[in-house]
């Protein structure tokens, strides 16, 4: 989520989501942190919306009530896409959209935006052309540079150029595979290689892939029919965005090459194509249900070949490998991405980059997108072609860029810009206390002690009660049991009888003593919840 | 861990860990079911060790007391490196070890073994090739083939195609990079550009890599003296297998080279390579510690140069991302293997397979080390080299191969072949349940909740309490908190008194009706345990 503010305007670029790292167990995914709207809702005058992958539209059901419900615009397909998703969530108001295309000026209060059309394996995805009272600073969102015709948008690259040499103030630019030296694969190579292994599978295809990845999608379609071929769509997710995609005229067919799971039985294995999602191993998609024999109507048959065409996410490569290990148990034959070019990413490679920044020249040079580490290598490759170093801001989350008629600068200033944590229903009640308690529990499990007193004499009165959970399995180890209770009986006794009535210095007497008793038994450090009881 | 039988005569060859896949929460690692040998442990003639990574050896401290102590065969520096780590366990007793070379024959029962020298990235691997009374099985052990000299033993291919076409029965061969076309780079062109790296480093140079990756570390040495620069190793480990190395004469530095931390003030920046563990992201190694500030004695500063010199294990992707994104936070440079090749793999590729397939050309082909998918595309490799598909054998773990004058076939016999967990002190005792239960409050938490009830009448004698761990925050959401306190109540009213006594039934009805309450409220599931107390 990127914000401009001149005066009294704002205008927000993207509103997405981020999936959340290793250590943030149980969290559904990070939202961004609005705070600095607070009490500005009547300033925002837009929010432009690049295209409609999660991480650019994710956090919008979340967000756009808080800030007023300002207008969103966006493509005709991101928009439907958008609002499709909107319906999933309760409670939440109808949308302000507005449709636009790339041949649309939108005059939102001091802004004047432009769109340009981007390649990036989803149709109608745009970047921002936006004039502003002290220059054009132009928004990439997520792009490629595909030369050649695809299932995708072509990246309008005159209308960056026709802008003129040093006339942006600014460029923010894609620097998610700035790491990767030379050029993009172009899709149509992805193309030719589909349609081979299209043509040449012995059985049935299972072609996994992103449900979003509507150029991709496209393009197995075209190689379908090329090859005579039908095609099954499985997944909800894929088939709602196939569906508005072909509504909308982004994602043509024949008549007759979509056919229904029940209609498969007739055809030949042979002329059977399925598309699915779950190439990624996420639990409860196609693919791994497939794989799982947990789908209801596909199972893996013999001569069934699978094909992965999609890149693994980083944090996914176990879940895919532990996915195709079990297709292969089954006799499937499986292809993916690294053995044959069947996926090209959605963004600009180092090369691709270079070729921008040439076009563009920009004043400023600003990476966006990715890592912290793939910003610095995105800057070191716009130094390469020229830029002056101190004219590339490599920001942080939140770290406010201020440009004034005399140039502009990195402030040390933040905005808040904490990650607000999605669980189920709760946004931003998870806090740093409670993921701790998560991964203290993952990590040794824990124990809960009850110990009912004697209010009078400070005394047991029967045997202390464990309870434990993802620590030991009670049963087999009643030995450790047994132990653990004569220990809390120990410690109860020493117990100093005037402090019975303080809970809380018993509390801590028992979890630290028993902590440390199980540990030197064990070697684990299981969470000690202790209960006192007086009677 | 690998094991020939024959008649009463038992051997094993290595006896390695695993480590946890994402699921195993708080697992430190997994190490082989032996239930098979319970009562056969007087058989076993020897236990080979083909090479000293954790992999290999990992399981030993655990195991070889169950399995009777029996000899443990192989080079010095792997025993020395096997009985450093024996030290870390209590309470086990001394190892039977006996040093071979690579000369050695060693009869033990009906079987001999023989060994050949392989190229792995530490010094002293091997494969075996072990004479049956049925013919000669070879198993590689971890190779690669590396014709050129480096710091790492020689491949010595000709000892196995001295013995002759078709004359072996069965070949079991390193499948790890089976998937990965082509040949493995040479550690010759590592060297390369490691001198590059290091001649031209403007300040610090810090090295991370694995501390038993000995190849590698010689060959940073041999830059660092012709730069004339001087190198310091940080952490435990990687000092320690240095130390050993050293000591056996397969690790050479020249006078003067090795310097203390201490030392390092009394040099300028450019003449400092640090050597390190850590380049996997893992919490407690030396470049993390670096990284975070943490680190005694070593921060980063500016004109640093952090290079990652092995690859990223599948499932470090994120924390190595992080990690480096840290680094050039602090303002170091960062150069990765993906960057320059600055790292080889231990283990031959595609073509290096069927090279060794064609010295061989064995009977039966029997892939070996690696996930199910590998070492089926390690068979496909083999029928490529035309080996009879029918005498390729893609076992499971556990799935019992048997031979006799006739032939070979894979049975469907399977010995027990489960994981063992190892957790803290405790090897086996952390079941599916205890896994499931730690899965589950990583997820959402958990709940305790204490009802206190009069035995005769049935009824609550106060409100009941309430203690969450990883679900909410409680002080932050008092409202849910009474919201469940009182939905509590109304379950526990509704309650059957004459059912008052059954403590099962109860509660079942609250672990439900609370959970189901909850999820209403949030799409969150804590494991929820009831504890209830009549007094």
């Amino acid at each position: 989520m990127t914000m401009l503010e001149y005066g009294p305007d704002i205008i927000i670029i993207d509103m997405g989501l981020q999936f959340p790292e290793e250590d943030m167990l149980g969290i559904d995914y990070i939202i961004p942190d609005t705070t600095y709207f607070e009490g500005k809702e009547n300033n925002i005058r837009g929010v432009f919306i690049t295209h409609a992958h999660y991480d650019h539209i994710g956090a919008i059901p979340h967000l756009i009530g808080k800030l007023g419900n300002p207008p969103i615009f966006s493509s005709d397909l991101s928009l439907k896409i958008i609002e499709k998703r909107q319906n999933d969530f309760r409670s939440v108001g109808k949308l302000n959209t507005q449709v636009v295309t790339t041949n649309d000026h939108v005059k939102v209060g001091c802004f004047e935006v432009e769109f340009f059309g981007v390649s990036h394996n989803i149709p109608t995805s745009m970047g921002l052309i936006i004039h502003t009272p002290l220059g054009i600073v132009i928004h990439t969102g997520d792009f490629k540079l595909d030369l050649n015709i695809s299932g995708d948008t072509p990246t309008e690259i005159t209308k960056i150029a026709k802008l003129g040499d040093k006339k942006v103030l600014a460029l923010l630019s894609d620097s998610t595979n700035a790491p990767q030296s030379g050029h993009q694969l172009s899709e149509f190579e992805i193309q030719r290689n589909l349609e081979d292994i299209i043509r040449n599978a012995p059985g049935r295809l299972i072609v996994g892939t992103f449900a979003s990845l509507l150029g991709r999608i496209q393009q197995i379609i075209w190689a379908a029919e090329k090859c005579n071929k039908k095609i099954i769509i499985e997944g909800f997710s894929m088939k709602s965005n196939v569906e508005i995609a072909h509504n909308l005229g982004y994602l043509k067919t024949e008549k007759g090459t979509m056919i229904t799971t029940a209609q498969m039985k007739d055809f030949p294995n042979n002329r059977i194509v399925i598309l699915c999602t779950g190439a990624q191993g996420e639990d409860n998609a196609v693919l791994m249900r497939i794989a799982n024999k947990e789908h209801r109507s596909i199972g893996i048959e013999k001569h069934d070949t699978v094909v992965f065409s999609s890149s693994v996410i980083p944090g996914n490569e176990r879940s895919v490998q532990k996915l195709k290990d079990s297709l292969y148990r089954q006799g499937a034959e499986v292809i993916h991405y690294q053995m044959m070019d069947i996926h090209a990413g959605g963004h600009a490679k180092a090369e691709d980059l270079k070729l921008l920044l040439n076009l563009v020249r920009p004043q400023y040079f600003i990476p966006i997108e990715g890592n912290h580490s793939f910003l610095r290598m995105h800057a070191k490759i716009a130094e390469q072609t020229g830029i002056d170093p101190k004219k590339i801001f490599v920001a942080d989350n939140g770290q406010v860029m201020e440009f004034n008629k005399t140039g502009g600068r990195l402030t040390t200033t933040k905005v808040p810009a904490d990650y607000v944590f999605v669980d189920g229903l709760g946004v931003g009640d998870v806090s740093t206390v409670v993921l701790r308690d998560r991964q203290l529990m993952a990590e040794d499990g824990m124990l809960v002690i009850i110990a009912t007193i004697d209010s009078k004499t400070g005394e047991l009165t029967n045997s202390p009660d464990i309870i434990s959970r993802g620590f030991i399995y009670m049963k087999e180890n009643k030995k450790m049991v047994e132990q653990t209770r004569a220990k809390i009986k120990t410690v109860l006794k020493e117990n100093n009888p005037k402090k019975v009535n303080n809970d809380t210095y018993l509390k801590d007497k028992i979890r630290n003593e028993i902590g440390q008793f199980l540990f030197d038994k064990t070697e684990r450090r299981p969470m000690i919840l202790p209960v006192i009881i007086e009677v």
